[in-house]
Formats: C-alpha cells, structure tokens, sequence
C-alpha cells in the first residue's frame, strides 16, 4: 500500500469535531448533549435569503465569475462601506466560506516552509490550513491573564526570520473573544510594515462586539494597502454557516491577481449560496441589533455563571461568541472525553472544546476549554449546571491546585 | 511591498478563462461570441433539484457533517452501485465541487516536491492545483494520432523516479474525449502496483459516452483498493455546475481519514447544494437518456464540420464534451485571441480554448484547440461557420503547413 503524504499524517483532528463520535454514543444512550463545542449558532437566518433562493429562476444551475458574481460584490462593496472600509467590487473575490479565503491568501502570499506567526490560542483550523501548505506557524502567547491582549511588540520580534512571510489576526478572537483595540493594530502595522510583511486578518466575527466597543478592520488602517488582506464570511454574520460562503479581500493588486488564478481554477463558488448571501445583504440593522443583544445576554450568563465556579478563570469577551476558559483539570482533552463518555447529570451533558488543540505550543491549554455560546438561554443555564456537577466530580479535578501541587510533589 | 509566493506567481492562468476580457470587449462592439471555450452545458438542470431547495424547511442554514450529510451519501453509495461501484456510505466525502476533491487527494497523498504523473494534454486546472501545493506535474505525451490513447506503459516506467507518488488520469478525458479501454485501466493497475503508486482518476464525465461504449471506473477494478482515488462531481451529470458539489471516493482507509481532517479544517460542503444534490439522485434514467442523444448529436456535428475543413485533424471522441482539435495555425493563443479581437463573420466570432494550457511540456498544443461541445445545433452551426471561415483570413494560418514550411525555409 503506498504510504500518504507528511501532510496528511500531520494534519492535526479538529479539537472542534474530534469528539464528535463520544457525543453520538451519548446520544444513543439517551444523554442530551448540548453543543458548546461548535460556533454553530441556534440563531434564525434572516428569510429574505432563502426567500431570495426559493423565487431565483434558475433553469441551468451555472458556473457564476471566479471572483463571484458582481453583482454580489458591488453589494458587499456598499455593505463595508459602513464599517468605514472603502472597496470596489475589484477588491473582492467570493469563495467557499472563509475557509477557502484563507487558503488561498496563504496560498498566494506563501511558500512552502515560510513562517507565519499567529497569537495563540488561535483557530484551530488554522493548523490544518497551515499543514496542508507547508506554511510554518511560529506562536506568540497570548496570556489568560490579561484577557488575550496582543503579546508585545518585542514578543514579534524575537520570532521574525527570513522566512516570516505574514501575520494572522482573527479579530474579533476566536476562541478568545478578543478585540484589538486601534493601539494594538497600529502595532501590528508597524511590524508588517517595518519588517515587509503580510498582515492577514480573519473578521468573520466584525458583527459581534459587545459594551459599546467597535470593530476596526485592518482594511482601515492607514499606508498598510499593499500588506493588508481580511478574510471575512455570512456564516456567522447571518447564521448562514451552510451557505458556504466567504470572501477574501484585498487592495494589493498582486495579491488579487494571483489569488484570482487560484480561484479560476476552482471555477467558482457556490451559486445558490452566493444568490442567498446577494439578498441577505439587505438584511435590516434591526436584525443584528436583535441578535447582539441576544448573544449579549448568553455571553454574560455564562461569564457570570463561570465565575462563581470554584477555581474557573474567564476574561469577559469582548467580542464574537467564545470564551476561553480555564478550568481546575489536568487535561483538557481528557475531560471534554469525560464529559461525554462517563458523565451525565439529569440525563445532561456538554460538550466542550479542548483548549490544546487553539495552541500551537505543546503542552499549553491542558487547563483551558473553549465554550461557543450559541445555544439560547435556558440550555446554556442547563450546560452550565452540567460543567458546574461535573467539576465536582471530575477524577482528575485540581481544584485548590496549587495544595494539590503541594501534596502531589 | 512584500513579495508574493512562488507558487502564486507561477501558477497559470486559466486557458479557459484567461481571454475573457477579450470576449467581453468583443460583446461590447456588439458581436455575438458563442462560447465553446468553456464547459458550462446549455442543458436544463432537472426541476427535481431545485424543487427540493425551493421545498426546504430551513430555519437555521448549518453545517452538514464534513463529509457530507449521511443521508446523501447513501444515496449517493446507491448511485454507484448502478455503474457496478459497491460503496458504503463512509467510504465518500461530499466536496465543494470536483475541484476540492482533487485538491483533498493531492494533499492527503503527496507532500511538496512529490511527483505526478498525467498523460497529456490533460485538464489544464490539474496545473493550478498541483501548483498551490508544491506537486510537481510529470506529463506523458498522448497524441492527437493515436485519438490521444493512453501512452504505452514503457512511456510511464521512463518518468517513474523515487518521488513519483501516483498517476492521474481524466477519463473519459477533458479536454481529449478519450474514453480509456479496460485494456488499458489494466495496465494501469499493474503499474500502480508495481511501483507502489496511488492512481487519481477524475470521471466526472462518467455519463457522457458514446458509440455504445461503457465506462468502467477504476474503483471496480479488482485488487487495487488500496491505490484508487476516484473524483467526481454533480456539475456535467447534472448540468449543475453551480452547486459546486463533488465528492473524493476511495476504500482506502488510511487516505479516507487524513482527507477527512482537510475535510474537517473547513467545515463542511454546501448545505444548499446538497439539498439540490441528493434530490437530482432521483433523477429518471430518461434524463440521461434524451441529454446523451443530445450530446452525441452536437459530437457528431462539430467533427462532421472539422473533418471537413482544409487542414484540420480531430480524433472522434467517446466520451465528455469536448474535441481537441488540430488547427492549420501558427499559434493557438494568438489565434483564439485574435478571433476575438480582430475577427468576425456576421456579427459573430466563436471563443476557444488555445491548447498550450492543456499541455506541461513546453511548445506542445500550439496547434490545437479545445472546444466544448455545449451549444444547441444552431449555435454549434454558427461557430463552426465562423471557425471556418477565421481559418481562411487568420494572418497565422498554415495550410498546407508543408508547402509553407518549404517556402519559409
């Protein structure tokens, strides 16, 4: 049998859909799980998009432009226009969902073996992209303890190599809930600029920032034209996860122009998704004033409700609809297991996301979880009952750990 | 401005797309351009698909299971087995079309710098593709001579070194039309196995054949599970390229699950387009019927008007949609450019697709052209009436290439 690829070996499971078979045996055995593992939202996708899909006429389901189509990408033009980011629908190319985005912006602007470096905890997907491209991640740590800020300047610094090609933001921070402030994208800007490089910026969650912040993309950044490329998607913008669709965006010509050949020969993204995505353009402000204030009041059930756990630290997100939590365990992976296969409190459990798999340094996030708080009020105050019993009997709980850690050495 | 990639500035452009810009000026001074450049069918997309979209009960558009949803890829096992392809359910990926297949198989199987082997002239993505992830095209050359036949095996062992990984084939073939024998399959079996090799096979043209002939896909060849890695997609079975619904198939375990961790990192397929995908399963066998006869009649048409044009030689394809012809001209890029710039014949000019794209070994296909079948009988009349009328006026014209030659020397 022939062997597969170093990729494909290295590539590393989804820390987010790794579990999933643990939480289909709970299931058949009858255990409600309720999923904070994923950024699924319960939200309800505005009708005016599958409205839009049910009257299209379509008699051949058509290739549409590699790019997408334009008239799409004149109303995405219009739409950032009010996040203060100016564009021409020539800036734009639509793709299947941010993932794709992402890819090709890595893609485009890196080699094999060239170095990226990316504030951890980080998507976790962002590994399997990197992996399959031969893109190098060099992490910087952000730290729990103030909240995921952007490391400092000097922590850059110290990991640039000729072969740092680029800098990855997700921001707002998934799983951190974080959100640069404009000082700390400045100096990113400063960074990219002093040392020539890429700075990639991963937005799908601009719609989500909470007590009165706001979102500023690096689109917006002064004199940072030819570095900046944003990755931006409807999946959770409109709860539109399914339609499969992204964009990649960019004022650096050259950028565009090679990305757009790897786009041509993808041929194009989705069709129905783009004719759904045209029409939720028109979405009411309403909508997500609505859905705000909705994912507000989740975010501060399950801050509060964290806090008042016994050993459980957790910034308050500023935005998207994460937290990254750090509970008394002794190893993620082992608990969100446990949680799934040995525990269940009034026929309940919940699954978690482990913390390791955000973390590109070995060893880190063993105490940490992310929790995606999609679901609505009542089944997140029920998934918190659930982490609340289980930490009470979690084997390997080290609650008073640093006692433990007394006792134990 | 920091530099782009390598591969993104070496990747080509699409020979397809890349003269776009010309057809859309050409539209702009009011000519009609039909468009056998590119094989986006004409055919209608059975109403059952969009009935079942239209039809959807969705409050919320998720993610499907990365893979795809379960109950679509039953139906999709029991599609197969018709073509004498026995499949379970878990031996499938859905994929954003053919196209992100082909890419799951390149990644999961080979590394940057590994070898593939493609007998040309070939699908001229394949290049942008194995580009973007540091694979290293190997072409074998078929020729327009032998109806672009598989070369014989002695042509493959010369190209095997110690990165070779696997061999791809297109069958039937886009852009040649070439339907392989189970002669040859066969012989490509044993070379897989000899040599250790995965074998790629893309029949996304599986129900387009034609004199009589059958298609036998590689993975109902006995022994070789293993190695086979078949891609295919709804896009040309359906006439709906839009959905951008393919899927990877293989029994071989190991490569089934490293894809699916790619198939993981983003997410998942198109929710829309598999709702569209597993109801067109229940397409009538009629459909197939009446497109096939359809099909064949456009084949026959386009080749009775080759044949019969001074200096033009084209094999009779047996499969796909397309014709790769050899023209009595100086140079396929320039002259499809200048069909489209300098060129008309009542109005209308007809756009191809240059044949240098479709091949990796440089210098070849400056004769030839592909072109897609794809129009009614009467668009198909009115290019060929063009096209025959171009070969008479183009500066670059060579016939009686040999008396030429003479004369020029």
């Amino acid at each position: 049998m022939p062997n597969i690829s170093k990729r494909g070996e290295n590539a590393p499971a989804s820390p987010i859909r790794k579990l999933v078979p643990f939480a289909e045996a709970a299931k058949k055995r009858g255990v409600t799980v309720y999923h904070l593992n994923i950024g699924q939202p319960d939200i309800l996708t505005p009708e005016i998009g599958m409205k839009a899909v049910r009257e299209a006429d379509i008699k051949v389901l058509e290739y549409s432009h590699s790019a997408g189509f334009e008239s799409y990408r004149r109303k995405l033009a219009d739409f950032y226009s009010q996040y203060n980011i100016q564009l021409t629908p020539n800036d734009i190319i639509v793709t299947n969902g941010g993932s794709e985005a992402l890819m090709f912006a890595m893609m485009t602007c890196m080699d094999n073996g060239d170095e990226l470096i990316v504030p951890e905890p980080f998507y976790a997907n962002y590994n399997g992209f990197a992996e399959s491209l031969g893109v190098v991640i060099r992490p910087i740590t952000a730290k729990i303890e103030t909240g995921f800020a952007l490391p400092p300047v000097s922590e850059f610094e110290k990991v640039i190599t000729p072969k740092t090609r680029g800098i990855l933001i997700c921001h707002p921070g998934n799983p951190t809930g974080y959100l640069y402030s404009n000082e700390e994208l400045l100096a990113l800007g400063e960074i990219v600029k002093k040392h020539n490089l890429f700075l990639f910026s991963d937005e799908v969650y601009r719609d989500f920032v909470y007590d009165g912040c706001e979102h500023t993309s690096v689109l917006s950044l002064p004199g940072l034209d030819e570095h900046t490329i944003m990755i931006d998607s409807v999946s959770k913008r409109y709860s539109a996860c399914g339609a499969r669709i992204g964009v990649l965006v960019t004022k650096n010509k050259t950028v565009y122009n090679a990305a757009m050949k790897f786009a041509q020969a993808r041929l194009s993204p989705s069709t129905l998704g783009q004719i759904m995505s045209e029409a939720l353009c028109e979405t009411p402000k309403s909508y997500f004033e609505e859905v705000k204030a909705e994912y507000d009041k989740r975010r501060m059930i399950v801050v509060n409700r964290l806090k008042a756990m016994d050993g459980v630290l957790t910034p308050t997100p500023n935005g998207a609809f994460y937290a990254m939590v750090q509970l008394p365990i002794d190893d993620s992976d082992r608990f969100c297991q446990w949680l799934l296969e040995d525990f269940e409190y009034n026929k309940q459990t919940v699954m978690l996301a482990p913390g390791t798999g955000f973390y590109a340094t070995d060893g880190l996030g063993k105490q940490e979880v992310r929790m995606a708080y999609v679901l609505n009020e009542m089944d997140l105050h029920a998934s918190m009952d659930c982490l609340e019993q289980a930490l009470k009997v979690y084997p390997g709980r080290t609650v008073n750990a640093e006692m433990q850690h007394t006792i134990n050495n």
